[in-house]
């Protein structure tokens, strides 16, 4: 007896099996016959969900990308407790993928990455999370400066939220690379994001006479 | 008449084969006889260069390493003209891939970072690559604090140039993999990078009280 199949199930089913062939050799021939076999479907029902291989590709890094984002966001509420430099610093350190269990998750993001540069769908999915990481960074920097928290420069450097945003997003990026790539511990990674964020808020002292 | 082939030349085709075919699209599916289809050789010819596929990609990776490298060790020639922040500023350009005609090298470099996460040896290539620039980036660091041109920071937050270097290595891979996704201008990368580095000479001005 046919059951009815939730075609939106089925498809965050494929997204995840996506993700475990990334995660496991990088999507470097990854053929939609081995999704099937890792899902446990027939090609022709991946095929039923996705017209391309580009398209499947594009709705797995959507669907990793909004499992990332939606872990920022609860970084990102706020408490009277919190402020905008402690929920920065959690954001970012989520964004980084720097804690052991999101190991998987770093990887699956690089293979994205690097399918990225040779397919503007892709391209344009990774764009489209970027931007409200952005915003919300950039908002957090400007609330915490103008909360006095740190005002970091004189007036021949006036704090750009915007680019200080930027900054930590791919400060954060390039972490996550030198950790996969074994070059930092993961320590080193949150220390070195740490540190950053914390001279953005601290100011800093003049240099010595 | 056979003609005498030099081995090493031979491989450096290879190498320019593989990188060619990284930089249009991606390491994804690549194999063997493209690569010798590429390089305009035989497949016999390619295997006896390299025993195995991944020993064809650690030695393209350690190439192409290779010529970034002397394009940054060229920038980290002192004069005395060019103090250590600009032979800093510069060699960290140099390692971001911001130039156009550069970009080529960035999405090889990205492809290689992405297969490097599930391989041991094109991993162990790219550490090996990652560390003499962090030495040379920190010893600049130490350097130009150490002519008082910046010691940036007060007692309690002393200048820690590993640290600082390991910072800068992550910034500039981090805005390659925005200015390839398309998420930064290099012209907004190049700014932000400019921006880190003055802020580690400059030293910054209190908050105000």
């Amino acid at each position: 007896m046919p059951r009815q199949v939730d075609h939106e199930e089925r498809r965050r089913v494929i997204a995840e099996a996506v993700c475990a062939l990334a995660d496991e050799r990088g999507l470097e021939g990854v053929t939609v016959r081995d999704v099937a076999d890792r899902a446990q479907i027939s090609m022709g029902a991946v095929q039923r969900c996705f017209r391309t291989k580009e398209e499947m590709l594009v709705f797995a890094l959507a669907h990793v990308g909004e499992r990332i984002a939606e872990r920022v966001r609860a970084r990102l509420v706020r408490t009277p407790a919190q402020s905008a430099a402690t929920a920065l610093g959690h954001a970012a350190s989520e964004v980084a993928l720097l804690d052991e269990q999101h190991r998987a998750e770093a990887r699956v993001w690089l293979a994205f990455v690097a399918q990225a540069v040779v397919s503007a769908p892709l391209a344009e999915t990774l764009r489209a999370g970027y931007a409200p990481l952005e915003d919300a960074f950039a908002r957090l920097i400007e609330e915490g400066a103008a909360r006095g928290t740190g005002e970091p420069a004189g007036e021949d450097a006036p704090l750009d939220a915007r680019r200080e945003a930027r900054t930590v997003l791919a400060l954060a990026d390039g972490l996550t690379v030198h950790v996969l790539a074994g070059h930092l511990t993961p320590q080193e990674a949150g220390d070195i994001l740490h540190v950053q964020l914390a001279r953005l808020w601290a100011g800093r002292q003049p240099p010595p006479a």
